[in-house]
């Protein structure tokens, strides 16, 4: 019934694994030149740790540290024990950079067989990976989990939507991973085709890598006839695998005996009670090559209090509601994508996707929203239009308080993204000020 | 020296390793409701196997064979046992899949790790896959074979030079995989970049998926600054692996602990006397899930006689002349014209003729099709024709997972051809080099 005895640990069993991981780390981290001279210069070592709650002794690691260390300053193994490494970034900004062990690719494939199996899936199941490979943990992350816990994988690849179909149909495939905006195109594409998504006979879909809202997920079951299930990983902590939601898809369990995870104040740091919503700090408790102390996710999210009608005793996370750092602040407010998002998807007018662009003008930084809406709503009467228009600007003012310029595009116009969507485009350093 | 003592056995114990896998994968091939009819029919069974010859006593499996047993007519073993599998072609044309077991991932890993410590490569080293990911067997393949080999694997996947030149320099790395006309494309990327490939540090090239000339060979080591080894496989064998070229550069050794290789001739199927050049024709000796008799690859290649100074005995393959069918290789995707064919011949706005040409830009392969479209669709408006054009390139891209360039000309413009059509002109070697 569960993939690992270890899903269903009492939590006195699961903080005295917790605390004999915190103190392996910590004793490992001392290998690498950036926790020797950080933890040196504390004076504690892992004799220190005798309980969960002894973490936070130990100062946090930032997305700055890593860039810092980049490439290799995290190291705790020598060189020639590494096997994989994936990067975290583009070509612009400092990249990080995180390094796997053949013993990390194994864990890391085994947490990923874990959560597969609580979604649902099992050895001998049809699994299709709809995501990107490459540098993007998503792809081989997943890929291995499916091939761990024994399903015929399918490695399929982003986009191609034909032939993403044809896969599906000729492999009887049973779930797949594909990214929300990604599975809300495809949906679009089966309606197109005259596929009746009930007709595929697939049950699962994992969907991760972007944060979106419950509805978003209501609308993917939907469109594409299965039952959806949220995952949360960074490539900082591996990468996919980290939280994964079971068949109540009631919050996503946090593997406590493999992550220590926290949730804190974003400015002061503080720890926050249970139920709260905060930052996201993360450590990892059984790795080897790069083990990382409270590592500073940016995430916000909470723990949800009370148990899980599935029987897991770890606790899980509710979905990603922001990030400490995505915040866009124009004229003096504070706004989440994830707010706009949560907007635009409550109206039905309303297709896939959206983008939201800031810009400068009269030296005042500005906001605009491209919305695609419904084939059907674009090709209605100009009055029609103009009301949804009104009434678009109106709730999204509400929400964020200031009033967006909104731009009601044809569905398809906007570029569907690979891999990570990025929902925001800053044009504002880019402008003429 | 050698990363496997196999490399080096005596021609008697690679004979006798043979006839024992010869034996067990017709035992096995019979699970297979493909080979039990067929095996059947002829009435042998794994005793009448004493000798590697006796695979003569064998018919061949043609790509046609796996066609009608598409998608799973050759599994020998139960559904549930398998965890990967690839296909080989496009969406229209009938493609084929290849299935792998668990130990089918794991053998064909540690022979990919076996070629490239052939070439040089060592635990330790960093490398660079620079070949996509996904359904191409040169993605998956090489990188497992890398993590087995202990090298540190950097999953870079296709395309943005200017990412992987960042990633070359950042991690150091030693080695790569790179398919021929983008090492070409990247060596004139870095003479843009101001560049010297001498500085980068790096040692091996690994080159394979598209057959290609001694010359280009010696191109890319002159643009890259490094030595480039030449390699072959099939989706049909696994994938790469089959045969690698060791550092003397003279012929790739064929593992024949796993494969059993005959030269035929393509017209009569007799064997050919070595040295003569005909079709490769293999045999696997240890995939279990798939296993192939004397499939018919349709390469044409020639056993080069004689001892090779780097002390395997395994035989070796001298590089891909040409194939047998009408099969186009570009950037790694595998095209048969009549894929083109379909395609346009589905479009009412088509009229009756059309060439592909193939031709050479930017040291990179690339295919032209030009099309002749209706006289009343030629004389139609400018937007019409963009869309029509639109519209081809991307269904023929979806069936050849290359983009094309596409030339709409007037009905008649392309001369008639007598008797056969040539529908291909490849002026790749026309072009100076
Ligand atoms: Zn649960
Ligand atoms: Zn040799």
């Amino acid at each position: 019934m569960f993939y690992d005895a270890v899903e269903v640990a009492s939590r006195d069993e699961l903080a005295a694994l917790q605390t004999e991981g915190l103190r392996r780390t910590v004793a490992t981290c001392l290998a690498s030149p950036f926790y020797r001279r950080r933890l040196g210069a504390l004076g504690v070592g892992p004799e220190d740790f005798n309980s969960p709650l002894d973490i936070r002794k130990l100062p946090f690691t930032t997305k700055d540290d890593l860039r810092v260390g980049y490439p290799d300053g995290f190291l705790c193994q020598p060189r020639e024990d590494f096997i994989r490494l994936h990067v975290s970034s583009g070509t612009t900004g400092a990249p990080t950079a995180v390094f796997y062990t053949a013993n990390d690719v194994a864990a890391w494939a085994n947490l990923v067989a874990r959560c597969m199996h609580a979604v649902g899936l099992r050895r001998g199941d049809v699994f299709q990976n709809m995501s990107g490979y490459g540098l993007f943990t998503g792809g081989l992350g997943i890929h291995y989990g499916a091939e761990r816990l024994g399903c015929l994988t399918v490695p399929a690849g982003a986009g191609n939507s034909k032939r993403q179909l044809k896969l599906l149909r000729d492999f009887k495939v049973d779930g797949v991973h594909i990214i929300p905006s990604y599975a809300l195109h495809f949906g679009q594409f089966l309606r197109q085709e005259g596929v009746d998504p009930a007709d595929l006979g697939w049950r699962f879909a994992l969907i991760g890598a972007e944060p979106h809202t419950e509805r978003t997920r209501r609308r993917i079951e939907e469109v594409l006839g299965l039952k959806a299930f949220n995952s949360y990983g960074l490539t900082e902590m591996n990468g996919p695998g980290v939280a994964f939601e079971c068949a109540a898809q009631a919050g996503m369990h946090v593997w406590e005996d493999a992550y220590l995870a926290e949730i804190v104040d974003p400015q002061t740091g503080a720890p926050l009670p249970d139920g709260e919503t905060g930052e996201l700090v993360m450590t990892t408790l059984g790795r080897d090559g790069m083990p990382l102390l409270r590592y500073r996710t940016r995430d916000l999210t909470r723990f949800i209090p009370g148990e899980c009608a599935c029987g897991r005793t770890h606790r899980r996370l509710d979905r990603i509601t922001g990030r400490t750092d995505d915040m866009i602040i124009i004229k003096g407010c504070n706004i989440f994508p994830m707010q706009i998002e949560q907007v635009l998807m409550a109206m039905p007018e309303v297709a896939n996707n959206y983008l939201i662009e800031l810009y400068q003008e009269n030296d005042m930084d500005q906001i605009r929203v491209k919305v695609e809406v419904r084939d059907e709503v674009f090709a209605a009467a100009a009055p029609t239009l103009a009301g949804l228009h009104k009434r678009m600007v109106a709730r999204l003012r509400d929400e964020v308080l200031v009033t967006p310029a909104v731009e009601l595009v044809r569905a398809g116009s906007i570029p569907a993204a690979e891999g990570k969507a990025v929902r925001v485009e800053d044009h504002r350093l880019l402008e003429p000020a």
